[in-house]
């Protein structure tokens, strides 16, 4: 039973949101509305015909077979997408695109969106696309920003929104330090439902936007900041609807009766859990999460580090710190034009004489606005990290840190009590004590329209392979004017470099840019055999490319699995780059270089 | 390249050990070689007509079949399993029994072996088995020891002996704490490796014996006792034959000139390595392994408690404190009959006066045992633990630690410097500090003909649950007269009870009371809820049955995957309960109840 729907619901409470969507952003999307700064360019007439439709099913029977559908569903539960859009933005718009569009807004666009509110309504959709071949693709909040939103693969496909109506906390342990979840919970939602329960015993972990789909970041294998960071490896147990419609509980979920669901995670005989993350092999309607213990205390600490070249020496640094554990949490170590565009002021406002070239920020500019903006002071890099437990046990680990991190000539510990309140360190912090916040986004003001998209190669904590991504990253992004905003983030043997390209999404230009300089340093890490961990919708069949040992054989096996359990493809064709038997081989994928920025196949126009 | 293979070669240099093997075992088996003591249940005539034959095939064909595989892999790399057993012990024997045997020891029982030394040569033999459509069962070191032995599931298997020739440790890396394994690394001589190279900063884990293989151990999900203990969890990346001889690398291997294979497990994509794991989808041919870093001190801790009652708030006491990871490594909680077995003494020595009517111990025998006996004085239950760090971080811990342990009327914490040098404290001493051990072992010796097969439930940490399982456990033990063993293992929000059956294995009766108490106790627990974590070969179906949610949708999900990747059905028919569609419905399954004890189907002797 649903401990409360209240629980789960909007949290509009949290200072500066709405919904978990920063306010700012709001009020952008409400003078969007009202044609206030509404600098889109216009689209043409033919990408207004609106709503489009699956390819290989006339308009008629698509309405015919949505009519079924919403016999079965309720009607106001099947919604035909053929409302415009607002900015791009989803506040008066169903979940159908992706607000952080790189391609055309209406380019990855959904038919229509269904709305269940349960695991059998659920099983009966996917019965209902076999029935009809038309493709589903399952979103639980559409929040996956970076990485394509709400945004199908296959252009025309249903959107199934499980957030919407499958949102209820089923359960939280306090004893266990478990939950089971549905879709629909946001780590906000989460979050204040444990602190209604007075529940200070138990901590959740938070991506850096906390308005996301728990189970949705974890089965994309998301990540936070806390020692239960790695969101994949702290879940226990999920429920799967097959793309055939049977239903599955993993782990220990399979023996009638259990109580261990949440707490082991493995059950007996094959573990299947890994094959419903990043894919497209099932749909999980519910996840059981665990909850990490109040460690006791906690304290933030910052340091900043003068020069580019202080990177290597600092990644050797951290790797056995962090292997070690004496660095408990994600080690960030942020650029500092991170920290200048987290002031959430536009480009433009760095250059007061207007004598911007357009091209990427020269090291003069990023250091004359550091001195001149930043609380902190002029920097190169800055390490956010957290040490939790009580106070001598922090002390004993800070000490060691401190030791080693002054080892850098010219690192600087800062000194908290010296920022201002809205400071980004404070976001940092709150982030790594586990609890839910957006600041991160104040970033997309850098730009009009500002959207923001994914470079997450995966390297060895080394100084030559940190040195080696950020040579190539700058490179790339100078070719194309983009200014550069990494950040290494280690996360225990791993490091992800993560470059957010931010751009104005209303430029077809600067969005050709965004995603050619993606696209080729993608290449180009894949050459150096830096692989991405996760990434965009339009990128997908590039990146899996890249994973091509033994002649593609994991994507092989991939297919194989897909076609046992989807033989007629309906269930999110190309996600992960992973297309059933009927899409292979028919222009689908959208691959790098030349072809890469545009859709190849793809739906038509509805009439 | 692989480092040396003389690293990986036998541990003859570690006391009481060679190859990994006790001592007290060789001397037993040159003894039963030598019908010094063997009493074994002399085998029928028909029994003794090896080799068997796969069914399906005729033994001409099938001979000719093994001589050309002999082709490929030179002859005398396959050899045919006709030799006579001595007493189950594998020493002059290849690997094809479960030298525990809960059968009669030749019912399951390979017809051959073979010894490939490379991936290829293992694609070879898939590829060899899909044409003449010939079950293979692949092991590592086949001391999977109470779970099956290196016994096949199929009567008539060919087995692949892995880890005679691909025993190769193919990298250590001293800055990632990370290393590669082909499947014949044991324990041991991973441990060994690290020594001979001065590698004092990084630690193994071993589970509770060290002479088993580090791969197989993981594959099938094993745990060891320090804070790795996980190993499935501590694993990253595989190479895997398919059983259509298809070859892939999981994770980042599966991306060409990758650094991070055995870094970042996750890769892009579908996450497939949970599969390989308690299946029979694939051969893991290379895993790469997490080490855990010095922790820069340990110490050893140990509690006894009076009262079998003491169980019930003793578990409510462990639960939060090891899942706040203030008890670091797997919490272990013995009856005291485990310490009295752990002597090494058989049974009847606890008997002086003869006086024994052969029941299960009463607390009377038990108590007086223990009095006498164990250096650690009387008690019920025992607590053996391990701190990790530095001396003030272990303080603080060990302080949390007896302030609640003492909560227990009673709680004794005891001073190692009162115990003998052989003391099993001593064992549990090096095994929590990953230093590989026998010792445990010990216990066959309670009966002629020593051997032993687990039950081992999940549950949660709770002191009702903890009550039920050992009240389930006591009670089905007391009805068939064995003895009674248990130990609750914490690993982290889960709990095991771990339950040892020392049988003769050489009095079928004995056998026979031994596996109508595992059948039952395996379903008597599933009615409460609970199910096995990992199981004997006999007892597969039986477990995988109670996974039975949803009508069984777990095993019919499986069996998806299994037709999809092994359509021929040559790969380990059976294991874990999962059998190719040419199989099923058959009759080769072993249920519980009345028919239980026997195989059904099965391979037949050859002439």
């Amino acid at each position: 039973m649903p401990l409360s729907q209240e629980a789960t619901s909007d949290v509009p409470t949290l200072p500066g949101t709405h919904s978990g969507i920063p306010t700012f952003l709001l009020e952008k999307a409400r003078k969007a509305k009202e044609g206030v700064f509404d600098t889109r360019t216009k689209p043409t007439k033919e990408r207004q015909r609106l709503p489009v439709v699956p390819l290989g099913i006339e308009r008629d029977e698509f309405m015919k077979a949505l009519k079924e559908l919403g016999e079965q569903l309720g009607e106001e539960h099947v919604e035909i997408n053929d409302k415009p859009l607002v900015d791009g933005w989803y506040m008066e718009h169903p979940n159908t695109h992706d607000m952080m569009t790189i391609l055309d807004e209406e380019e990855l666009v959904a038919s229509a969106v269904v709305y269940p509110s349960s695991t059998e309504e659920v099983q009966a959709i996917v019965l209902w696309a076999n029935k009809y071949r038309v493709p589903i693709f399952p979103i639980s909040m559409g929040r996956n920003l970076g990485y394509g939103g709400a945004a199908p693969r296959v252009r025309g496909s249903v959107t199934i929104d499980l957030g919407r109506r499958m949102s209820a906390i089923l359960d939280i342990n306090p004893e266990d330090y478990t939950c089971l979840l549905e879709p629909g919970v946001s780590f906000y939602a989460l979050y204040e439902a444990l602190q209604a329960r007075g529940y200070s015993h138990m901590w959740i972990d938070t991506p850096d936007l906390g308005g996301g789909s728990v189970v949705g970041n974890t089965v994309d294998r998301g990540v936070g900041y806390t020692p239960y960071g790695d969101h994949w490896a702290a879940h226990s147990g999920l429920e799967v609807v097959l793309p055939t419609g049977e239903v599955i509980r993993t782990g220990m979920g399979a023996l009638p009766g259990n109580n261990t669901w949440q707490t082991f995670p493995y059950g007996f005989g094959p573990y299947s859990d890994g094959i419903f993350s990043q894919s497209n092999f099932g749909i999980v309607t519910k996840m059981g999460m665990t909850l990490m213990p109040n460690p006791g205390g906690y304290e933030s600490f910052m340091y900043t580090f003068p020069h580019e070249a202080d990177l290597a020496p600092l990644i050797d640094i951290i790797r056995p710190l962090r292997i070690g554990n004496i660095l408990e949490n994600v080690a960030q170590l942020r650029h500092v034009t991170q920290a200048i565009a987290a002031l959430g002021q536009p480009r433009s406002d760095f250059f007061p004489g207007g004598d911007d070239d357009g091209g990427a920020l020269s090291d003069d500019v990023v250091h004359a606005a550091a001195t001149k903006h930043l609380a902190v002071g002029d920097h190169t890099w800055a390490y956010y990290g957290m040490s939790y437990g009580p106070d001598h046990i922090r002390k004993h680990k800070l000490a060691l840190v401190d030791a080693e991190f002054r080892k850098i000539p010219g690192a600087k510990k800062v000194d908290p009590a010296t920022l201002p309140a809205d400071d980004y360190y404070f976001a940092r912090d709150r982030i790594a004590a586990g609890i839910p916040d957006i600041h991160e986004l104040r970033w997309v003001n850098w730009t009009p329209n500002g959207a923001h998209v994914a470079f997450s190669p995966v390297s060895p904590i080394r100084g030559t392979d940190a040195t080696a991504l950020f040579k190539l990253g700058k490179d790339t992004h100078d070719k194309y004017g983009i200014d550069f905003f990494p950040a290494f983030c280690v996360g225990l043997r791993e490091m992800h470099l993560i470059v957010e390209i931010v751009f104005d999404r209303a430029d077809p230009e600067r969005r050709k840019a965004a995603m050619d300089c993606l696209r080729e340093m993608v290449d180009k890490a894949a050459r150096l055999g830096y692989g991405e961990y996760r990434t965009h919708l339009v990128l997908m069949d590039q990146v899996a490319g890249t994973y091509s040992w033994g002649g593609g054989a994991i994507m092989k096996f991939n297919e194989r699995i897909k076609d046992a359990l989807d033989p007629n493809g309906i269930l999110a064709p190309g996600r992960c780059g992973i297309w059933p038997e009927r899409y292979r081989g028919r222009g689908w994928e959208m691959g790098s270089g030349e072809d890469g920025g545009g859709v190849r196949g793809g739906g038509w126009w509805g009439g």
